[in-house]
């Protein structure tokens, strides 16, 4: 299980009041306490800042001050990526993302190789978002295809499907799910990942759809999430779903996680 | 989904005494709450009553002034199972249970027979309780051929799993997804029942493990459980779990169950 921490995203009101002040202290703390609670990667969103460049250097310096974690550089940007990328100094990075789009494909994928980064990998192209389970395969098979060629390794890969809402389409996250189980049939040592709250777009009692729809998706294959760590019932949630399958043994990660009033 | 409600049984302590005092105004309460709360059918067992025979008939018929729901005629006892059956008069009664234990499958299938009952199937033989999904599906294809022959339709036949800790073992949760996945796929018109709380035996926070392990099993495609309906939040967590699942048009049950107050 791979969790990347969303928190530090300037489409986030107060995160984009921290990056405007240049406020480093408040940063840091956002950064250690999603590390505290569970992320194994930061991730660093800057996107709707004019001066995206410039931020995306900041946020990683100051990022790296607080805590000695992995970071996911997050932008459609090249310029942003690259800027993100040689500033980072803990382990292996993970760009967040790449499509089947051409222009991206062609402008990221050298980011990819050149940083030896893991590459969340969307399933959509020039053809638009994707609708079924179908359409998302025609793209795995695709990315799959070209990354691999580049030498991209398999477990560097992690796909992410796209959620879309229910309460739009019923099938949605059905759709999903059938993307999960055919893509761990056809690659097994490919990874999957997602961010979740799209799928409850639109109903009531939202966080409850999301927590639910991770177990889910873990269920079938799952194993990575771009989500808020501090959200305690969210990790409680992954924690005892990981027991439930078999992959936390004696239930030590879920005992100390009920230990820690992750389930209150 | 078919719920089958737990409630009347009287290894239950309060079941026990209503027994005892033949105190039918709490077993007709008892009846009615699971039903209003959404079991489709209501569970009857009282196999730990000396005069389970007699106990059974009052049962039945009490049960029956209260509700019009069909009932599920709980027992491995031939003469109480009969005697329940005999008396059901609200559509078609469920049996649970048989299995592949040579005496017990041979005194229950001509109950099954007369009286056209669904029929829980549990996945154990004379060699004791099954471990792994070979195991449990080693029983389920030597059940499923004798139950077909003996002209029990495929859509009344229940597999039960018969699940245990995974404080225990701790690939317990797994092997009964991995059985549910490979009942669908052998039979996909037959359906896969069980009851929840072993999972849960020995750790701490049961009701939040239970829950969880209703969404999994779900997920694969469990499509009954025996349960406590009077339980909001699992009723809630089911209706969720069927909406995410493009089950729910227009996610209607899972808006109403919103209201109702299912997740607070």
């Amino acid at each position: 299980m791979l969790i990347i921490g969303e928190l530090i995203n300037s489409s986030r009101k107060a995160i984009k009041e921290a990056l405007e002040k240049r406020d480093a202290e408040y940063i840091r703390q956002i950064a250690k306490d999603q590390v505290a609670a569970g992320a194994d990667y930061v991730d660093v969103n800057c996107g709707t800042m004019a001066n995206e460049v410039e931020s995306m250097a900041w946020l990683v310096n100051t990022i790296q001050e607080a805590v000695e974690a992995p970071l996911c550089i997050d932008s459609p940007n090249p310029q942003a990526i690259a800027a993100g990328l040689a500033l980072c100094k803990f382990g292996q990075p993970m760009l967040n993302s790449i499509s089947d789009e051409k222009e991206r494909f062609n402008t990221i994928l050298p980011l990819v190789v050149k940083f030896k980064t893991k590459i969340v990998a969307l399933c959509m192209d020039d053809t638009g978002m994707p609708n079924t389970a179908k359409d998302r395969m025609k793209v795995v098979k695709s990315l799959y295809a070209k990354l691999t060629e580049a030498g991209v390794p398999e477990n560097d890969i992690y796909f992410d499907p796209l959620v879309k809402p229910i309460s739009a389409v019923a099938s949605a996250g059905l759709e999903v799910l059938e993307t999960i189980r055919a893509v761990k049939k056809m690659y097994p040592n490919v990874h999957m990942t997602c961010g979740l709250s799209n799928i409850s777009y639109g109903l009531p009692n939202r966080n409850y759809l999301n927590r639910m729809f991770v177990t889910q998706t873990n269920t079938v294959g799952m194993d990575s999430y771009i989500l808020n760590p501090t959200d305690k019932g969210m990790m409680g949630n992954i924690y005892a779903s990981q027991a439930l399958l078999g992959q936390d043994s004696y239930c030590m990660n879920y005992l100390t996680a009920y230990r820690k009033g992750l389930y209150e």
